[in-house]
């Protein structure tokens, strides 16, 4: 009996838990969830049979470690900055440990320490970071090892709503963590495209989202995210003249998104320091000219520079920017406020189901000519708790799991997955799930750059 | 003979230091200047009787605490985050202190456990904060007493060059600390005009600069300050309808600055992804669309949406944006690369002088007649050393020490001087030393509102 602990039971360790559990019998695992609410806990194994809850306050290092004590094969879901702590307490007691979480410097410190000791410590294997890396190595392999010469490397990933529950003007509901939503994309956007670095300040990132098709539906866009250029050391792209990830949304988001921006409702670092009770339509008009011979509506199209009948306007009136409705306690900042009311607004229904597209884009030169290669995944929920999120940040787990138990990533080095041995019997296990990646190669065309639409 | 200690002797505590120099000998006090680098403390107090120089660890507490025991009242010049650790030393060791920082939320605690124990802990004894509380309260205070009810309250203040050293097209030179000139107003902007809450964006708000004259000449302007909302409960102002603290810049500064935030140069947020160095023109180049057959000065004029021969495009080609000389160290931020290239362009030249403005423009009613008064303070420093700045700074703290010393503030509460038993003595020392407000009272104005001229 292999005794496997996963700590966290929240929204995205769905899938994860379950898939454990269904293996559990045939490939004799005892298998505890752990969790700071052990009603939370309790919801996610009850019926479940393999399957064993437990309530823990993972900041307490007896309770904690009392816990990964008794086990051999440890699964962090929790909040990165505690993957440390238990980290530590892996290394120290002789534990297998694997996260969905970026491997920041702390913890590839502890994974080569891992490393030293015989055990099996490895980070970013989720949806991205993971399953964005393991489907873009392989193609990049295949290229290179027929001789290919990559030109442009693109790569594409979004959490969306399935097209059948898309039911509000922003197309778009929370199917992940709210505050990164708000805060999406600010700072300074960088990418390299034909050679060249380009650089986008925040105030233009949204404005600059490009209508893109993926899958053969043609009713996305993509904005560029903040570093694409780390991807060109961490996929071995030195020299490749464009590379580019970016941020998909149904089409019609992001010029919504960026009115936001442009009204300023995205700042996290200045409390409002208001003493009296204000409406969401008080706290526009802050923005605005103060003309009472105008609506906060029409003020707020001019300042845009938008029909008053355009199509934001109603996404803006939809989510409530002019009405009576109190924005609520008082000192917190604009973006604050504007998550409270996004959390209600982008609710999933009871019976909602959520979808993630991914797209690699990869020009290529070989035998003197240049070909276009397309690897594209969309996947869609089964429901609010079983998510496509859930799914692809989960079952990479639940394969990596299995396959170290059953000895078959011995070969694996790095703390990540970008080696062969471990991406291949991952993405082949995927696909018995029915998750694939869909390939075609296409006549090239130019990677949209984000630039030229501007001003 | 009474013994004082100054901590720091960095730019902004030159005339403190000399000024208590000067008043050692008739004072009978003993003054000790204690900084980090012992070479900086023995320039500012070399040939100077009445001082004596050390060099001191603050953050050791054997060093800071030996030489507070020696000492009966302390200056705290050092940066705000090591106030408390001086703080906490003279509230055990039974010293009187004063800074001329704000009080955050510790350094009010620590100043009402000091007041039991009958010591004087002040804080916002510089000039802002500082000159601007006790003037502006000044102001109000002579408004209610004589039966004026204020309908509006606007205070502007800058630290700028003297006109007859304005010899660069920004009409500015760094006369204090560079970071918070590289990072002023980021977030939401806050004040109230017209009874109405008023908000602007960070991205809108050097483009709403309005024009201004102050003691006369007719060649400043103004921006409003990240949070005025604060000086409502602070200076009792509650249901006054206008409320705004500005920023002064002499007049093409704002329209430029905003150049630098539209293209991205003040985000402080991401370091640069680049590997191979870079010339300030190929940095700017990434910001703009990619257009070989147009220069970067070209392009950048489009993107800012301005004439080829803008005054602005002359500003950039000047500091160095459309130049081959590179932006330096890999990895830093765009705010980085911007602070060390201004660094070096905004440099004092050995015999600069500099110019600090304040004005306080109040409207009130009294006996059924509006009335605006204005009261202006424009200083001009001697040389590099002893700046305006300096001066502004270190007078008002020289006199607390010796209104202090000499028993006249026991009727003192609060730990800022908003009282009239603190302000009013060192206003007019201040006046002694010729530097006044000059008061007029005028016609009102409109208080300018920095939305009319959005977008």
């Amino acid at each position: 009996m292999k005794k496997i602990l996963v700590f966290g039971a929240g929204r995205s360790a769905t899938t994860l838990i379950w898939t454990l559990g269904d293996l559990a019998k045939q490939e004799k695992w005892q298998v505890t969830v752990a969790d700071a609410s052990g009603d939370l806990v309790q919801q996610k194994v009850s019926g479940r049979p393999g399957l064993e809850g437990v309530e823990v306050n993972v900041e307490s290092d007896e309770e904690r470690s009392a816990l990964i004590k008794r086990h051999d094969f440890v699964i962090s879901m929790l909040p990165w900055s505690l993957h440390a702590l238990v980290a530590e307490d892996c290394l120290h007691l002789g534990k297998h440990l694997i996260t969905a979480s970026y491997v920041n410097a702390e913890m590839k410190d502890l994974a080569a320490k891992a490393r030293k000791k015989g055990l099996f410590f490895m980070g970013e294997l989720g949806l991205d970071p993971g399953l964005d890396h393991m489907s873009a190595l392989r193609l990049i392999r295949q290229i290179k090892e027929t001789g290919g010469t990559i030109t442009s490397f693109h790569s594409y990933a979004g959490g969306l709503i399935a097209e059948d529950c898309d039911n509000n003007p922003w197309h778009y509901k929370i199917t992940w963590n709210p505050r990164n939503i708000i805060l999406a994309g600010q700072g300074t956007i960088q990418y390299r495209h034909n050679g060249a670095l380009r650089l986008l300040p925040y105030h233009h990132l949204f404005s600059s989202a490009m209508p893109i098709a993926i899958g053969g539906k043609d009713r996305y866009e993509v904005y560029p995210n903040r570093d694409s250029l780390k991807y060109i050391s961490m996929y071995g792209l030195k020299g490749v003249p464009s590379i580019m990830r970016g941020t998909v949304r149904i089409r019609g988001f992001s010029k919504a998104w960026d009115a936001l921006v442009k009204l300023g409702l995205t700042d996290s670092l200045t409390p409002l320091g208001v003493e009296e009770p204000l409406s969401w339509k008080q706290f526009i008009a802050g923005f605005l000219p103060n003309d009472p011979s105008y609506s906060v509506r029409q003020l707020c199209a001019d300042y845009l520079s938008l029909p008053a009948d355009d199509v934001v306007m109603d996404q803006l009136e939809w989510m409530g920017l002019f009405s009576d409705e109190p924005i609520g306690d008082f000192g917190l900042t604009p973006a604050d406020y504007l998550q409270n009311l996004l959390v209600d607004r982008w609710k999933l229904d009871p019976h909602d189901r959520d979808l993630v597209v991914m797209e690699h884009r990869i020009h290529y030169e070989q035998n003197g000519k240049v070909r276009e290669i397309r690897s594209s995944l969309e996947h869609e929920g089964t429901d609010p708790d079983k998510t496509a999120m859930a799914d692809l940040v989960g079952l990479p787990l639940a394969h990596a799991t299995r396959l170290f138990l059953n000895g078959r990533l011995d070969a694996v080095t790095l703390p990540v997955p970008f080696e062969p041995c471990i991406a291949e019997p991952i993405l082949d296990a995927m696909e018995s799930d029915g998750i694939c990646f869909r390939e075609s190669v296409v006549a090239p065309s130019d990677p949209p750059s984000f630039h030229t639409l501007m001003n």
